[in-house]
């Protein structure tokens, strides 16, 4: 399969090839980058230096498409290109909500395409797969690929929700730097963020929205999961590059045991590729440059309250990992196919 | 006043001389470590070298006794030396919990100075001033330091669980890795902690015995306050040296303004030499180095719950500087001496 | 072919896993650790839980013997096993060093195998390429896969002594921590390692003995090569986990010009997979997790020395890619087989 | 005495700012900035924010002046000032360099005040203390206060360069980034800086001239001592905030014995407040945030080689506190007035 990266000069991008390159099903035919002329990809990314691509504006013919845009941008671009039959896996968030009010709220823009929403599939393959793979016969497959802080949040909750378990919920995420994107500014400086942290987002981060969309919808009865609308998550930055971590503070909606979270989660995820449910709490750098979400899951019996702590590699599992598991899908490839790197470690 | 140092070998022990070295009213007369004779002090404390200081066995007399050690040793050394009139500063937990009940059951010993713990003094100023400087007029004067996180947490939500205010409540904690001591451990590694983040402590971190101590003291009516027990307090490890990030996730048990808020952190604080009430949310960074804590409290309008943030560094306002704070209130001498250095920054 | 790999619970014998799994032409049939029995390998690696492996202490049958181990072990374990006929890529020091005078002199033992020093080929694929593949047809082949400080600076240097350039020569490295092992340690503890940077190994690092026994090899003419012996090489630890860079000033013996030395180092190097010579200073970064070795040379004409920089990942091509990469010139595979993983930025 | 400091909003006025509040003898009457309007200082300096000090454009009269401005700035300020008999301590280049032929050539401008360069005192005051005391007599007082690279550099070598021992000379150096101001720049983003190493400055670092200048000087007899023209200084970028290390390995110009070199240093250093000559190699963390320097000369025996490492916080004795140091020597106030911290760690 012929793809082209938009929006190559960024670390997303930057992810999509090098994950791509491996790929046993997929030729990078192009690299595209506003006001780029034939440059070499190493200019932006030292470490690609070896592929020999180029980022270019122009961009050229292909099967599928990875958009990696600030929003708005891909709303703008999909659909005079969507008549081509081309597949679109946007990591933007420009396909995720379905509701286009949402946009305006969120985002501060109208979204231009709003037509389109309703057909766009949010990426997340462990809650939309066969969604994913029916897109193969639509005459414009639309992914709307999750936000990294919503993919750690969503897998950690999704067997709750579906249960009505979900009474009351706290997300405290924490995250390296490189979901803030690689432009330079004064706060993401080294001096500024080794040997510290803090909070952001305070009252309200853009990924709420995602985060709310998908529990609703996984809660048939949203009256009785308070946990679906209004939910409070707060993220951190940490002074590391890569991974996230999130905290689920569950208060639950009905009596569980240790043995019952232990079987909803064994079950909600057995068999799924890059899924573990493991016994400890995980760390961030057991994820490391692989597409594999861990999660643990604990009853605290003195307070009452399920704990349930994920983590991802952002760029990855996060972004364009995921993106690729999902384009995976849409086309019928296996859904591992150029994902099944292990982690780098330590 | 001469003062000794027990317990001189750790990283507490070293801030502790870092800090007193540069107090006007102290003279350092002893540096005790177990096992040691005459060690110069920078054979542990390559930074303090300068100091001319040496570690040894014996305890010289002094006016008064900084105790760094392990859980269990203070309360094994203190009787003995008790009745000598000197003041004990014990900045481990033996003297911190009122109920002896609570020792087997956080730490695992039956305490064995149990008679003690009544007149022992929980050292946060903010908390007990007067009760510290009454100590002065004790014929034996205990102090028991606080903990690193319950320093943080206590300081966050004091103004809200005063008024009664705290619904429910989860405290969701990062400390970098000085907290867990200077013993060589595989987990703390820099090959483990660099690009990393976990959890740790599920199901009941020693400190939560300190927490839900100091939160129903403050409450008056510990029904209407849930907070108080049964607190929901996890920390996480995250890659840093110094520092601890408290995020307080409350619901509100009554009706809440943000102008309210405001109102209630400023005159419990106006007026506390190393308390700010801050606007916007701090980093750790913003106070390394010094014994300041900074509060941020933001009602969320939309979730309904208030967010409490706030930063100490774990090894000054958590631990060294702190003891002194409540040394000097002690002693009579102007509450701010020796901790006046600004934070280090970047 | 079906590898085995001893020594599989430090950090080289986990990089070798990493690696060696998504081998095309590879099945680890066993992973052993001494007194371990059947345990899951993501008990020393969280990073591997997903490969389903155990580290067991039986050594079972195998094509191939990765041994990852400390000095000493592996001189004691290989002559027993020489007689079955199986490969042995040892990536200690046991096999490295030609002369066995060298062994108690810079390792401190006598190296209990001497005779089969002289068959062993130093595995630095890019200077005895075809002694290596020469050894698919020995009764015994054995490997001493080279240090990580030798790789990065034998690979700056070789063109320059193969010439016979080096007049004068100062070796100035830095290296992560993981160098180090995985053992705890009080000086490789974060709290010690971050926001620090120290000299280590002065008056004669190990590694030095490689670097002067491939030297004086390159060099027909040690007469006139005082690099070859005395080499002053200093490494460096910083506060960071994987990488090495060398950064090597070398007054040169002859007369040069920026454009010599560029055809010196182009044609040294061309067509060789895993280099590049690039023309601005490389950054450890730009090849972290990846077996690539990236390389400056720059005159500088206001002093007359010649600087060449090269950086590499040391547990890749300064370990475990550097083993497989002559493991599959052994065996007559691709040489780049299992080693095609891009670097993994930022 | 009243100071104010101009180029209040860089890392180095924070630093100045951090260290003149505690100063017995000082009083900060004015910090400015360009374009600055009654801003708290907080705006730009977090840890700054309980001084209560205030960042503006006017600059009001003062006893001293502290100029942290980018170079050139203070060339065309200092001379339109100088008449009010105000003292000058400069922390940027433009009163470093004698000879005013260096500053097109170094810095690329030409310097408008170069009848003011005789009477400046370079200010390390550990070479030029006598000269810093004269100028209290001086009817303008000029101090170009050292870079950070030299006051390592020479520090570690002016032993040897007096001797005239220093026969072949290379200077590797390894600094944090807060050398690199805190302007936001892409190769300064936490991404970018962390699990990274990289060299800088090849062809020559601008520090280079005044490491020339200031070697030239301390041997009488330049022809014998090569080390003082052409000096192979390279600059390496760590991960790291604060801190230098400089490597100097140096090729004696005549017969040496430990036992020499260790006299040497003590004799060179004895009774200087903020050196010492340590036995061990030191580590940059054991000086951070106080204006110590630790040296450490060892003669290697294999190599004949004599290597000597010196660490400081860049920004204390780098900069801000090596700048109060030679205004105390300058205005008759103790040397170590306001210098007395010892260092954060860990």
């Amino acid at each position: 399969m012929r793809v082209v990266i938009v929006g190559a000069t960024g670390y997303v991008g930057s992810e999509l090839v090098r994950l791509l390159t491996r790929h046993p099903n997929v030729q990078i035919v192009g690299l595209v980058g506003r006001g780029r002329d034939k440059e070499p990809v190493e200019a932006t990314h030292p470490s690609l230096a070896t592929t020999g691509l180029v980022v270019d504006a122009e961009m050229p013919e292909a099967d599928a498409v990875f958009l990696a845009l600030p929003h708005g941008a891909a709303a703008a671009m999909v659909p005079g290109l969507a008549a081509s039959g081309t597949a679109f896996i946007d990591l933007g968030p420009d396909f995720r909500l379905r509701d286009a009010a949402d946009y305006p709220r969120w985002y501060g823009f109208d979204h231009p395409a709003a037509e389109l929403l309703g057909g766009a599939i949010y990426g997340l393959p462990e809650l939309h797969r066969s969604e994913l793979i029916a897109l193969a016969d639509a005459p414009t497959a639309i992914v709307g690929s999750p936000g990294c802080y919503p993919t750690a949040t969503l897998l950690a909750l999704a067997p709750l929700a579906r249960a009505g378990l979900i009474g009351d919920l706290v997300v405290d995420a924490k995250s390296g730097v490189s979901g803030a994107g690689r432009e330079a500014k004064a706060d993401l400086m080294f001096g500024d963020v080794n040997e510290s942290v803090k909070a952001y987002g305070l009252g309200g981060h853009r990924h709420v929205a995602e985060i709310e969309q998908e529990l609703a919808a996984l809660a048939p009865n949203a009256g009785a999961n308070p946990g679906a609308s209004g939910v409070d998550f707060l993220p951190h930055l940490i002074p590391m590059t890569r991974g996230i971590l999130a905290t689920c503070h569950v208060r639950p909606a009905g009596r569980v045991t240790q043995a019952g979270l232990d079987d909803l989660y064994a079950s909600a995820y057995d068999g799924e590729p890059f899924i573990s449910v493991v016994p400890t709490p995980p760390a961030t750098k057991h994820v490391t440059g692989s597409n594999q979400c861990r999660i643990h899951v604990r009853l605290d019996e003195r307070t009452g309250r399920i704990i349930v702590i994920s983590v991802i590699d952002n760029l990855v599992k996060g972004a364009a990992g995921q993106a690729i598991q999902a384009f995976n899908l849409v086309h019928g490839l296996p859904e591992t196919a150029g994902l099944e790197q292990l982690p780098l470690a330590p």
